[in-house]
C-alpha cells in the first residue's frame, strides 16, 4: 500500500474486521486484556478470534496459536499485548502474514524518555516500511466502532450509533468519551485511540473521517501530530471544515501540561500558539478540557446541520432575577448577545405577566410565574417567534423536571429551526434531584434535546457553535442541510 | 440611631429577633408568603409572631391585627408583603411603633424603571429619616440565621451552622446558596438578601460581618453599592480582608448583564473595571458565576485558616495519562504549578510502580495501578511528604467511591496541613454513579473534606485561595490560625 495514496476503503477492515488476532493473550493478565478477551468471547467475533501465545494451547475455550503465522485464516487486525522487547519479532510475523492493521497496546516506548523505547519505535517503523501492514500505536487502545460494538476499551457499554467520529491520542480519554456518550446519548460512529502515532496518525484518520459520508462531526484529542506533518494536517483540516465541523482538544497546552503529555505519549512540545493559530485559520473548534470537549461535541452533534442559528442573539427565559443576570453575564461574556425583544413581543409578555418582579425585555424573568407551567409555555412561544432572537435558552429548576412540562417544551422545539438549550444546574449534589433528573434525562435524550448541567458550559458550547457558523459564512461556504 | 455611628450589637435583634410581625399576611397568597407563614407556625416564633391584615381576625390560628400599632408587644422585625402604594402608610406606623428592622419584600420600585417606583422609594427613605427604624430592601427576602433557623426563603432546609456569613442583592441567589449549602455541607452563620438597598446596604453588612467574631468567611452577591458609598466600601473591604476573606460575585459584569441587573434590583450600571480594580486592590476575591461562587466559598470555608498552602505547587495523583495531562493543563492554566517531585520521592514511587504507562515525576500517573488501593495510598503518602508540593490533588474514579478507600485517604489528610482536593468528575450524568456518590458524599462531608464535581472548578477555586494567601503575604499580614 502506498502511504501517500490512501485507499480509504481499506480502512473498512480496520473498523469492520472479521478475523481478529490477539498476540500475547492470557487468562492471567491482571489488567485490561483479560476483560477484552471475555468481551470478545461474547461478541460476533467469537468464532473468528485467534489468541496467540506459545505458553498456552487454549484460552477461554479458543484454540491458542504459537504465532500468527500458524493461524489458518487471514487476519484483518492483530492486537499486540506484549512487553516491548519482543514486539519487533512479532510485528515481523504480522508483516509476513500480510496483516493490514496491527494495534500495539504496550507502553514503554518514546514516552519514557529512555533511549531503548525510542530505538524500538524506530525498529518497528523500519519493519513495516514498504509492507502491507500499518501500525496503530503503540501505547493505545486502537479502533472503536459503535455500530458493531467493536472496541478494546473495558469500562463502557456501546450507545446508540450516530454521526460523531473521533480520534484520541489517549486511550483513557477515548474510554471516558464513550462512557459519557452512553450517559448523555452522544452518538458515535467510529473512534480510534492511537497513542504515540508512530505510523498511522491524526492526519490519516482526519482524512478518513473527512471523506466518510456517515461522519457528520469530527472530534479529536491530540497532544502532538505524531508522525504526521503539521502543514499537511493544516491543509486537510481547512478542507474538512468546509463540509463538517472538527472539534480539537489540544492536551498539554500549558508548559507543565506539555511535560505531562511527553510522559504520556512521547508528544514533543509544540508551541500552543501555533495550534491556536492553525485551529482558528482552518475554522476548527478548539476546546481545552474534558467537560468542554464533551459538551461541545454534544452541541455540534445535536445542532449540526439542522439547527443553524441566524446570529448570536439569545433569548433567556427563566424565573428569578439573580438567575437572569447570571445567565446574561455568562452568555454575553461568551461572546453571545442577549438583546431586547421586539416591542411586540414585550407587549405580549406584559399581557401575561404581572408588572412586579419580572422582566419582559430579555432576559425574560418570569418571577414567581415561572412556576406556572401554562404561563412559562406561553412565554417560550412568544420568544421563539421573536425576530430579534436566534437561540432559545431555558434554564430549568427542579420544579420543571416533569414529563408533562418537557412534553410541551419539546413540542415547541420541534416546530422551530432555532437552537434550543435546556440548562439544568447543580444536579450532581443531590441524590433526590439526580433521581428526578434521571427520568427527565430519558425524555430529553429520547427527543434528542440539547441540555447542559452547567450554565457556563451551555454558553461556552453555544458560542463555539456560533463561531463555526460565522467562519463558514465569512468564507461564503454553504451548509448542506441534507 | 445615628446612621454614621453604628452600634453593631443592635444587629442582634435583626439576626435574633423575638417578636416578628408580618404585615400583609394572608392565607390566600399564591406564592411565597403563605409558605413563610406556615414555616413560622412550626418554629420557635410561633408564640411571638403577629400577622397584620385588616381583612382578617385570624390567620393560621394566630390573632391577626389591623395594624402594627395594635400589637400589644414590642416588635423586633416587621416584614411587609403588600402592594407598593400602601407601603408608605404602613412604614410610618412601624416608625411610630419604634420597630428597628423593617423588611420590604415587595418589588415594583426603581427596578421597573418607572417614575412611580422611584418616587415611592424616595418617600420611604424620607419616612425613616432620623427615626429608630431601618429598612432592608425593598425587593428582597431579608435576614437569615443558620443557628436559629430564621429565614424567609421557602425552598431549603437549614444545614449545620458554621462560619460563613453572606449578603445577596438577590433573594433567588440567597435561596440557591442556602440550598447548595445544605447539599454540599457548606456551613453558614448569617445571611441577608437586601434587594434595592435603599437604606441598609452592603457596607452596613460588610462592617457587621467584619467585626462579628463568629464570621470567618464573608461572601457577597452584589449588583451595585445601593445606598452605600463606593469609596467607603473600598476602605472597609481593605480592612476586612486583613482578618478574613471576602468573596464577591459581581452580577451584571457584562453590558447585557448590567441591563438585566437594572431590571432586577434597579442597580445602576457601574464600570466593571472599577469593581475589578477595587477587588484586586483590597485583596478580596472576585467570582463571576454561580458554580464559581459556591465552590470558592466552600474552598475558603474548609481551608481557612487551618490549611494554608506554602505555595502554589500542586501534586496530582491519578490513574490515566490523558487525565493527568488534563488536570495539569487546568491547574497550570489557573496559575498554579505542577512541578517535578524531589528525586527522592520519584525514586520511592518508581519502587512501587511499574516502568510502563506511569509517570513518577508529577502529575503522578499511576497507570492501571491506580485501581489498586494499597498502591494508590502509598503513593499519596509519598507525595504528601514531598517538600516540592504544597497542595494535594486526587482526581477520583468511580472505582474509588468506597468507604474503605476514603477512610484511608482521609486519615492521610488529617495528618497534614497541606490542602487536599478530591475531584469527582462527571457524576451528574449517571443515576447509578449519583447513588454511589451519595454514600461517598456523606463520608466526605462528615470529615469536612474539600471535593469538587468538576476538575476546572477545583483548579479555579484553589487558585483563588492561593491568590488571597499571596495577597496577605505581600502585605506582611499574619494569619491568625486560632
Amino acid at each position: 500500500m502506498d502511504k501517500s495514496q490512501y485507499n480509504f476503503e481499506e480502512f473498512n477492515t480496520l473498523f469492520y474486521p472479521k478475523h481478529i488476532s490477539m498476540i500475547g493473550a492470557s487468562e492471567n493478565s491482571k489488567f485490561g486484556s483479560m476483560l477484552y478477551l471475555s468481551a470478545f468471547k461474547n461478541s460476533k467475533w467469537a468464532d473468528t478470534f485467534y489468541p496467540v501465545n506459545p505458553k498456552y494451547d487454549k484460552i477461554l475455550d479458543w484454540k491458542c496459536y504459537d504465532s500468527v503465522l500458524d493461524i489458518p485464516y487471514p487476519v484483518d487486525t492483530a492486537y499486540i499485548s506484549l512487553k516491548i522487547d519482543v514486539i519487533p519479532k512479532v510485528l515481523k510475523e504480522c508483516v509476513q502474514k500480510d496483516i493490514p492493521w496491527v494495534i500495539i497496546f504496550a507502553s514503554g516506548f518514546s514516552e519514557t524518555g529512555d533511549e531503548e523505547g525510542k530505538q524500538i519505535e524506530k525498529e518497528l517503523k523500519k519493519i513495516i516500511e514498504g509492507s502491507n501492514t500499518r501500525v496503530i500505536g503503540p501505547n493505545c487502545l486502537g479502533p472503536y466502532n459503535a455500530e458493531t460494538g467493536m472496541k478494546f476499551s473495558f469500562t463502557s457499554p456501546i450507545g446508540t450509533p450516530g454521526p460523531v467520529s473521533f480520534m484520541s491520542q489517549s486511550g483513557g480519554h477515548l474510554t471516558q468519551l464513550v462512557d459519557i456518550g452512553v450517559k448523555r446519548d452522544l452518538r458515535f460512529r467510529y473512534g480510534v485511540s492511537f497513542g504515540n502515532q508512530i505510523d498511522l496518525n491524526c492526519l490519516d484518520f482526519l482524512k478518513h473521517f473527512h471523506h466518510d459520508p456517515g461522519t457528520k462531526v469530527i472530534a479529536a484529542y491530540l497532544e502532538s501530530f505524531g508522525s504526521a506533518d503539521g502543514h499537511d494536517f493544516f491543509n486537510e483540516l481547512k478542507e474538512t471544515t468546509k463540509k463538517k465541523p472538527v472539534i480539537i482538544w489540544k492536551g498539554g497546552y500549558t508548559s507543565d501540561g506539555s511535560r505531562a503529555a511527553f510522559s504520556h505519549t512521547g508528544a514533543i512540545a509544540s508551541d500552543f500558539k501555533l495550534w491556536e493559530a492553525m485551529i482558528k485559520q482552518t475554522g476548527a473548534t478548539l476546546v481545552k478540557d474534558n467537560e468542554e470537549f464533551w459538551n461541545t461535541i454534544k452541541t455540534f452533534e445535536i445542532l449540526f446541520p439542522k439547527y443553524i442559528p441566524k446570529g448570536r442573539r439569545a433569548g433567556i427565559i427563566t424565573p428569578g432575577g439573580g438567575n437572569s443576570v447570571n445567565m446574561t453575564d455568562l452568555f454575553a461574556d461568551n461572546n453571545l448577545e442577549v438583546p431586547h425583544l421586539s416591542k411586540e413581543s414585550q407587549e405580549k409578555l406584559a399581557e401575561i405577566l404581572p408588572k412586579e418582579n419580572v422582566n419582559v425585555k430579555n432576559p425574560i424573568d418570569l418571577g414567581a410565574y415561572g412556576f406556572v407551567v401554562d404561563v412559562f409555555i406561553k412565554c417560550i412561544k412568544i420568544v421563539v417567534k421573536d425576530p430579534n432572537i436566534d437561540i432559545i435558552v431555558i434554564p430549568l429548576w427542579p420544579h420543571h423536571l416533569f414529563n408533562y412540562v418537557f412534553k410541551r417544551m419539546i413540542k415547541i422545539q420541534k416546530g422551530t429551526s432555532k437552537p434550543f438549550l435546556f440548562c439544568l444546574p447543580s444536579i450532581a449534589d443531590s441524590f433526590e434531584l439526580a433521581k428526578k433528573f434521571n427520568l427527565a434525562r430519558k425524555i430529553l435524550n429520547k427527543n434528542r434535546q440539547l441540555y447542559f448541567l452547567s450554565l457556563r458550559d451551555a454558553a461556552n458550547s453555544m458560542a463555539l457553535f456560533c463561531d463555526y457558523i460565522d467562519y463558514l459564512k465569512s468564507r461564503n461556504i454553504q451548509i448542506q442541510t441534507d
